[in-house]
């Protein structure tokens, strides 16, 4: 795997620690299994977005935090939901057993619904109401029927059909964009960033976001379980971007993606240079 | 049935006319699922208790429909999840087809965390952020670990097992008690509400809650389907009030608490009319 930029490790830090306070490891059955999958390691590349952006925008990484923490909250959500058997029906997860098959499919699904529950309760407590509000807004739109949710809905109806090219799009528009956007935007809203660097690292993330996906597709078709924590080859029944282009022209659609986000930052100088070495991690990725 | 309160049609058809405004009944199938549970006939009693709580507390009912709606789109992601084949495999609710059974369970799965999700969007949405973030963590309390998620969870693990009473009573604080809470609460707050009649209107819900929970579970034993819209004795597996007190047993602790819930009622005086209407209601709903 390519390296991890040397200041992510810090960052990981700083939103794991604050996971570990929050989503509590004991206790009863549905709580164990919340802190199951969001404490279990991951690259947490979403947080370290909200972290970078606030920074970025003159923020400080340590009051970002919270946000950071309930974005990695509904993305934990999101993945519990993926793998259950009525939907990717996915063994494997983050390099252990998916919840349901570690704690039943009944306990799985109320702690996808407890981690969501859990991201909202987190912003309501951690902010001052004008900007718990604002961000509340945002998560809500990244989950909602034109996100998260609406881009797992398509991805479903899409498997064992041909798509097209633009169905595809929207589907990891949905499923993967929408929370990086959110994520970026949370990040620059903490730090009091205007309507102008939002918009930036928005079309950033929004670009980014989409070449992660993509770098999945080729990992799922090229890499191994030791790679990627999760049973690979499970995207057969699926239109990907590696289907349909190839891997080698997907691997160069990631890269471009990962250009077009780059010149996003552009009005930031030499300030965004993470963001950048966050990119390059994200288009090097297992390549 | 008994007969509803006359003032009890006028609340619904608002909180009616708001959830139809706020949840598309069209668009993508899980935006259809959603629509299908929210928008489904329902008696809407958590809605109006924060109706009549916002009145009583010199609020207008207007000002708390947003609340209210938000309270019944949780509650109905609620059932959506209690229905599934993983938890009581239940085939009707509110007289139609069960989620799942009308949209596949992978789509009903998406619909209730979607209608969660908009639950909390509506409240960031409909108020000012100094209420809305009050309003959102009420309704994170009321839905997490000690509420409805903690509640359905001790319910599946207590199906087929033999349980006591201080139990079923703590399942049923959190599946059924805690939104009451947070409905009668959230009301109180969208009003101004101060600490004081705020917490006689919570223990007032609270025991509503439990009253309307008793009452169900007996309408399990000796209502039909026609009454209900759900199936009947559906509760075999379970320990209930009726299989713990019998039908005259849990009759009658059904009305004692009806009457303590009258009585948190006390300091306001006759202008509780209407919530006294509403417990009388709750108490001989099918006796």
């Amino acid at each position: 795997m390519s390296a991890l930029p040397p200041f992510f490790t810090d960052y990981q830090a700083l939103v794991a620690q604050h996971l570990q306070r929050i989503v509590p490891d004991r206790g009863s059955h549905v709580e164990r299994a919340m802190a199951y999958t969001a404490l279990a390691p991951s690259k947490q590349v979403r947080a370290v977005l909200v972290m970078l952006c606030a920074e970025l925008c003159r923020g400080q990484a340590s009051r970002a935090v919270p946000a950071a923490a309930a974005i990695e909250l509904v993305h934990a959500a999101s993945l519990i939901l993926d793998d259950l058997p009525s939907m990717d029906d996915a063994p494997l997860r983050r390099g252990r057993a998916a919840n349901h098959r570690q704690f039943g499919e009944a306990t799985a699904i109320l702690a996808a619904f407890g981690l969501l529950n859990l991201a909202y309760a987190e912003i309501a407590r951690a902010y001052e109401p004008a900007l718990a509000s604002r961000l509340s807004a945002l998560v809500s739109d990244a989950v909602g029927p034109e996100g998260l949710i609406g881009g797992q809905a398509l991805d479903l109806e899409a498997t064992d059909h041909a798509i097209g090219f633009e169905m595809l799009e929207r589907i990891h528009r949905g499923k993967t964009g929408a929370l990086f956007v959110a994520a970026a935007t949370c990040g620059a809203l903490t730090a009091g960033a205007a309507a102008e660097p939002i918009g930036a690292l928005a079309a950033y993330a929004k670009n980014l976001g989409l070449a992660f996906q993509i770098i999945d597709d080729l990992l799922d078709v090229a890499g191994t379980t030791a790679d990627t924590g999760k049973a690979v080859r499970a995207d057969a029944r699926k239109t990907t971007f590696v289907s349909f282009s190839g891997i080698d022209g997907a691997r160069q659609l990631a890269a471009e993606l990962c250009e077009t986000a780059d010149r996003a930052l552009a009005p930031f100088g030499r300030k965004a240079d993470r963001l950048r070495e966050l990119s390059a991690f994200v288009a090097a990725r297992r390549l």
